[in-house]
């Protein structure tokens, strides 16, 4: 049997949102390799081998799943979300330039998914109807210096930014810090969105002025989004929750 | 029976990328509003009525779903794509802003789907593996100086940018403009990515230096992506196209 690596994106967690092509790599594959929650979330099927693993570790997980791949092995390397989005493919990929010359011959399909900033969107309105942006807010892997230029820069150019892993308990005061900038730019009413666990049972999602947000409000499961000058609630009626949308248009409306 | 409109994302045209949660919401519609290629790739279902237009009447199509959902009908907005992702749900929620007040108290929902910057990225590698903005390259609804100085900041940031609406028959110089602003921040080697109809039959793809993209390679179907400075090909053996992608680290390589 010939090798095969698809990098399988579960998408925010619902079933009912994974794709089908998603749901047949994982079906077909011989091998799963993840994150250990992602595999779990994965059905189970006769023969199939598991393999999980810490969520730190996406460099050996990656090199583990070619090294399968090599011995002939279908490997499904399991990803929240879609995986070019802050997930494994980057990894995947990394591994193969750096690693094993006979791993760049190798077939490796990526399945894609709905990122979490499309399913927090969705569950709010359409703050992502204009341009926008999407970062990590990690600086585990690159400078500060340059997450906080990026930021500086699409919100002066009144992007919409997605924040991906905005905190955890090693990066405790980036998000912090991210807001004060946000202020230098953004008024007080700009509506955010920290949308945690989407579309999952554990799901709660706030829509916030920027004045009264928070960073101790959001966690590692929680997607913040940051609306543009343009974005901006529908008002519904009581016991409502208001809509969240970012015109197509800017400037004056058409 | 109360109204309601759920506006859902087709992905990027393969039934394969359809997630179940959008296909129960076509199934369950008692009425499919839409563009007419999208209503067209929906199964059809006894009963269901099915309202095809034009491409460029967004704000009508919304306003007739509204309508219709005031009336008690389940009505299905068909969008490609993700539908908030300068797709419909944007301008399903400018109607509402702006129209009849009783529409707000509808029941609006939003179904993701794959958006085309995803499945393009995902048959290629991962070239979204960074940083990333997503941007409308049409001016039919900002001015080009907005577009000019986000496409500027976007690059000056070192963000991977991907352009939706690239270029059509009545906005033909866009594209090439945009190119000469690339030019200015990135070296000639960078990864440029045309793709066309990702996923369905007559899908091209076509990975290309900057010195060498020309705007007439790309047409109303196609998503172009710009790499960052840190953007590369993995070469592999003869016959074998190349992974596109961006690590996931800045600066050293850890």
């Amino acid at each position: 049997m010939t090798g095969l690596v698809t990098i399988v994106g579960l998408g925010p967690g619902d079933p009912r949102l994974l794709t089908p092509a998603a749901s047949e790599a994982l079906a077909s594959a011989t091998d799963l390799v993840g994150y250990g929650p992602y595999v779990d979330r994965a059905p189970e099927w006769p023969g199939q081998r598991r393999h999980s693993s810490d969520n730190r570790v996406e460099l050996d997980r990656a090199r583990f799943a070619l090294d399968l791949a090599t011995k002939g092995a279908h490997v499904a390397v399991i990803s929240g979300g879609d995986p070019g989005v802050f997930a494994m493919a980057a990894a995947v990929f990394e591994a193969v330039e750096n690693g094993d010359p006979s791993w760049r011959s190798l077939d490796i399909r990526v399945e894609p998914g709905i990122t979490a900033m499309l399913a927090a969107a969705a569950r709010v309105g359409a703050p992502l109807g204009g341009d926008f942006c999407a970062m990590s807010l990690s600086d585990n892997l690159k400078p500060w210096e340059t997450i906080e230029a990026r930021l500086r820069a699409a919100l002066t150019a009144d992007f919409v930014v997605a924040l991906y892993n905005p905190i955890s308990s090693a990066r405790p005061w980036q998000l912090g810090a991210a807001f004060k900038i946000v202020a230098e730019t953004r008024e007080p009413d700009t509506p955010i969105i920290l949308a945690r666990a989407v579309m999952r049972p554990d799901e709660r999602i706030r829509i916030l002025p920027l004045s009264e947000v928070e960073a101790s409000m959001a966690d590692m499961s929680t997607i913040v989004m940051i609306g543009a000058s343009t974005t901006r609630l529908i008002e519904r009626p009581e016991g409502q929750a208001p809509y969240v949308y970012t015109p197509r248009y800017y400037g004056v409306r058409p």
